[in-house]
């Protein structure tokens, strides 16, 4: 994982660089700068952090023997996934799985259900994909889910206007009429494009006149383009729904029913493995940025005082990689570290969080990832979701650069108590106090009999009404109750209550619980992310021959677990081949018979490139009884002789991961050579 | 299944006036009367069926003694499923599933794809749900997937038309001054309804005055409603798309890439689970009717004159319960019949159609249907979408009367061919002829030196096109060529080709192959229809004690496998329950600790009802080595002492059906009376 001691030393001027910028945000925050100084400051933290980052990528030896096009071509071919309506032209931004990638994804979901839901006994849900617009006013999503974009005022056409600046200054840069001055105030304005607004940017397009790369025509001023995809509810046009754009929502309005179901107790992991949609501008880099994709979050809650987690103690020994807001600052290179030492540290903010981000990291390698290409990055202050009070990122490195696969935040309690106010239901929990406590009530009693009488339907209104006042109120219409009549404001109207009516009643109460609002841990899953960095760090070409390309995908996930090879067409094989298959089938393993005609060679040159792990081959030998056939690893191509009674049990073993092939090699005699003969 | 002589004698009466109302529309047919008479025939034709069905339905014990609201309490309150988004006043026809409701339909789901995907070796697929608006417009959906509504001039208010019309229809009948010619002509309306067009019904609305029900406004013209969510696609807001109305298309603007896939081999079948989504005018009935919903469907592509199944005769004996169009037409009741004698009969139109009604019979009852309240009824022509050549549902018996669940229908080359015709992309596959034939070819040779030299950067365009024309063009070119210049149009514009750029040549080949269009298969499973029928077939009350339900769902569906129940909070059990979960994880039987409170009777009692089939109580007995637990039945409440080393591998059994519990009593010692006696 570590660079060498030469990679290093071309490192450490841009190391130093970054040092320097970020001492001088710190200074600016310590010194309460004015905000704009601050954020181009930031800008400038951030450029040269990225001419790091791409240094240190371009040092590293995987990246620059990865064949992308060569990969993706392979997954195009085997139909792991492609773009979705094709034969229509296409649409940017959607990708369909087809038999290969779509199994894979089932196994991939179903190792993550294993390793976090019934592992954790956390609560699943399936919440729906269309939701009414105030759930998501609350959520912040309607106000803040959306990018800058500007409009061809001629044809239409919409650009990302960050994304269309930085390629006009650049190219203003370029061109050699351009003076050294220009040349570096673009420069500088590139650097700091993060950190303009909308009506900055839109001075910058004026400035430089920002036209349409593509026809020249005037560009429409900035819109904020919200990224949710809209649609209307029901045949009346009048509600307003979104797809949602995350599946988080989903639990937390049903927050009430899963504490419930729960029998009242805190903590609890609720989980949600479902679509979500968000309308991109410009989609690209393929199953990495998209407009639909499949999501796998979780929604821990705690008490937001008590963040220890029971399960932490038998991980803290788990080493991590590390990359600290601190470290990024610093221009310092991401730290091995255990994570028990982090949380004493202080450099993760609490033992739940880092719990999870264990479980991440356990996951991500057990479903494929290079655990040597994979870190956890720290959102720095200004990254950061306002709501949120630490947050990390689990990125893989990929021929895209380090791409964030997972994200694992402390939301605080941002979510419920936004729901809370647009609804006036109580998204609470109750916490047992150490000890029960007095405490002081005031309330009005309400006199059924005149209020009734007085008021017939309305009664039942007032009197909740009467439940529900602060005590300022209640204060408020004793006062007024002692002079004649209390006024109680109804839907609008006011109503007159005398003092036949209601009374205020004075007393103590022990209490034994508190009412708490829970904190919510929420590791949140990109499945698409993950399967395209799973596919880049498990892409290979075997020794000797280009051509011979492979994915060495952990049997867990891999698509179908074991191919069945009569060794010709010759009839003597079915009634084996077909016993073997059924036996298979009885042990859960998923399987596909190969009797096509072609070498076995080439056959396991076939099942290699989708990345079936195990292949067994029925010779003229198996016909002897007891009967015996081959068995080969993928990986290591090679090869054992086990009996047929034992392929069942021993290839379900070998697909769950409960024994390793390397056992399996000691137990059953090694078979040389066949493939190459044949 | 059959009802009684006595019930069927009541029946009678209603059989014959179907019979004698089938007759007429046959009769009508054949003379080739009038559409419109033949529509009002076939309208009276189902009213007479619908009396018939709903006194049949009311003769049925099971509907009698079934309590729905109980049943829906207890899936609110254990939270199997509940609206969407109730915290903000709930959306209708949308519902969230909770961790039980979840678990379930996780697990009918994996059913699913072992009883379909791995044993028909199906290739799955998972396409997106955005669905740009020129594939649903060559599907068909844009211009017919709608039903007819009217709206509330003032307040917006929608109600869907047919409904609205019976309501007000029905309100006129019964009131005292509406005269006797009125009233008939208000039934013979009722009775024709669903064979009236939007012209038509708009008379209807005029002549009767039918205003809103609610607010006594106008009503607006009908209009006709498309139930597809509408959306747009990308920021420009210029792309239509739809949320898809069905799974089916995806697969089918892919089935280019899974022929390839398929080694260009038919047939072969894939299959998708994935949501869709129709905006009901007016959801209702719960789960039945909704606007967010999952299916799973299955195209299976064959060779439009051989649809033989290799597998029908294996099953050919299945009996199955069988309404057909014909004993529909005439009052008949379902039948009991042999499969294969229904094909035989013509009944079932071919073996492959056959061969999938058996694997959805036996799927439904596999997953908890009750058998004798499933049937598959016929479509009759006139329901009938217009491509099928045969339809079956696959219906199942609840409360709400039979609800179609299981579409399994004959699709011909309806939607490859519409695809291909709106694409211009050639969906077909290559069938081996019988012998090789002999075949001319008239084609149109480029010469590309001449013609390069001459149109530059459309050379490439032109030779193309030139590949590409039909034998009556060429021999047009042909003639032209020999009095001088021959005429291309080439994207609208004219292009002059001369005899030294192009040459005509007629030869013979050997043909091979011919291209085909397959024709498709289509079973299609609608989930939550689905689940909703098994919670009714599968809701108990336990004999003597009412307030004690509990659902008897198969294992193999149920939420969790196993319960663990200390017998009481005593910390001598902790290592003794920690080593049995640990050894339930390793064998894969999803389970809970219940370590709460309460007799273990009252635990049991909240385990039935969320349906988990087996328990485990961990008592003073079994802190004694060799350790032993009680294992228990929710059916039965029947309990065996077992050994703790047994246990993971015989839970392991029970929860995938390997073992039946009947043979596990035999294997273990009973073990009497625990329950009543805590």
């Amino acid at each position: 994982m570590a660079l060498s001691p030469e990679s290093e030393k071309l490192l450490a001027p841009l190391r130093e660089a970054v040092k320097e910028q970020g001492d001088i945000v710190r200074q600016l925050k310590e010194n309460k700068a004015p905000e704009l100084e601050v954020k181009k400051a930031v800008a400038e933290l951030k450029t040269r952090k990225k001419v790091l980052e791409d240094k240190e990528l371009a040092l590293r030896p995987e990246i620059g023997k990865f064949d992308r096009s060569k990969m993706e071509d392979t997954l195009k071919r085997r139909f792991f996934y492609d773009q979705s309506f094709a034969i229509y032209g296409g649409i940017t931004g959607q990708y369909d799985f087809g038999p290969m990638g779509c199994a894979m994804k089932a196994n991939l979901l179903a190792a993550w259900r294993h390793h976090f839901v019934l592992e954790d006994h956390m609560l699943e849900v399936d919440c729906t994909v269309l939701t009414p617009e105030p759930v998501l006013v609350a959520s912040g999503h309607v106000e803040r889910f959306a990018d800058l974009m500007v409009k061809d005022l001629k044809n239409g056409e919409c650009f990302r206007l960050d994304h269309l600046i930085k390629a006009h200054l650049e190219k203003v840069c370029s061109e050699k009429k351009t003076t050294a001055e220009t040349k570096a105030e673009c420069a500088d304005i590139v650097v700091k494009l993060d950190g303009y607004n909308k009506q900055e940017m839109a001075e910058i397009m004026k400035k430089f006149n920002v036209v349409s790369p593509i026809t020249g025509n005037e560009l429409s001023e900035p819109i904020e383009f919200n990224l949710m995809f809209q649609t209307s509810i029901g045949p009346s046009g009048h509600i307003k729904g979104f797809l949602r754009p995350e599946t988080a929502q989903g639990i937390f309005v049903n927050f009430k029913r899963l504490l419930e179901f729960n029998q009242g107790r805190l903590p609890f992991a609720a989980a949600q493995i479902g679509n979500a949609f968000r309308n991109e501008i410009s989609p690209r880099s393929g199953l990495i940025r998209v407009r639909e994709f499949t999501m796998a979050e979780i929604e821990h809650f705690c008490d937001p005082v008590d963040k220890l987690h029971p399960k932490f103690a038998s991980c803290a020994d788990t080493e991590m990689t590390l990359y600290s807001a601190c470290d990024q600052m610093s221009g310092q290179p991401a730290k091995l570290i255990k994570i028990g030492d982090a949380v004493k540290q202080g450099v993760v903010n609490n033992e739940t969080l880092a719990y999870f981000m264990v479980r991440i990291q356990k996951f991500l390698i057990k479903v494929g990832a290079d655990g040597t290409r994979l870190r956890f990055r720290q959102h720095m202050g200004n990254e950061m979701a306002h709501y949120a009070c630490d947050c990390w990122d689990a990125e893989l490195l990929t021929s895209y650069g380090w791409v964030e696969c997972v994200g694992c935040a402390d939301r605080s309690a941002y979510d419920l108590t936004q729901h809370t106010k647009a609804t006036g239901v109580k998204l609470c929990a109750e916490k047992k106090l150490p000890a029960p406590i007095k405490q002081s009530v005031t309330e009005i009693v309400p006199n059924k009999g005149p209020i009734g009488k007085a008021f017939k339907k309305e009664a039942k209104t007032i009197t909740e009404l009467l439940s529900n006042l602060s005590l300022e109120d209640i204060e408020k219409m004793e006062a007024e109750l002692k002079t004649g009549e209390a006024t109680l404001t109804l839907e609008g109207s006011e109503v007159k209550l005398n003092s036949e009516m209601i009374s205020v009643k004075r007393y103590e109460k022990t209490v034994h619980v508190e009412e708490i609002t829970p904190s919510v841990i929420e590791p949140s899953f990109g499945i698409g992310r993950i399967m395209y960095s799973i596919f880049e760090h498990n892409f290979k070409v075997r020794d000797g021959d280009e051509q011979r390309t492979y994915f060495s995908l952990p049997p867990v996930i891999a698509p179908l677990k074991c191919s069945v090879l009569p060794l010709s067409n010759n009839p003597e094989f079915s009634p084996l081949v077909a016993d073997i298959s059924s036996k298979l089938t009885e042990s859960d393993v998923s399987h596909r018979i190969d009797d096509s005609s072609g070498s076995i060679g080439k056959r396991y040159a076939r099942t290699d490139e989708v990345a079936i792990p195990f292949g067994i081959t029925v010779d003229f030998d198996s016909l002897k009884a007891p009967h015996t056939v081959t068995l080969r690893e993928r990986d290591t191509t090679m090869q054992v002789r086990i009996e047929v009674d034992k392929v069942g049990e021993t290839l379900r073993h070998l697909s769950t991961g409960r024994i390793s092939w390397e056992k399996v090699t000691q137990q059953f005699p090694k078979f040389e050579a066949q493939e190459t003969k044949s």
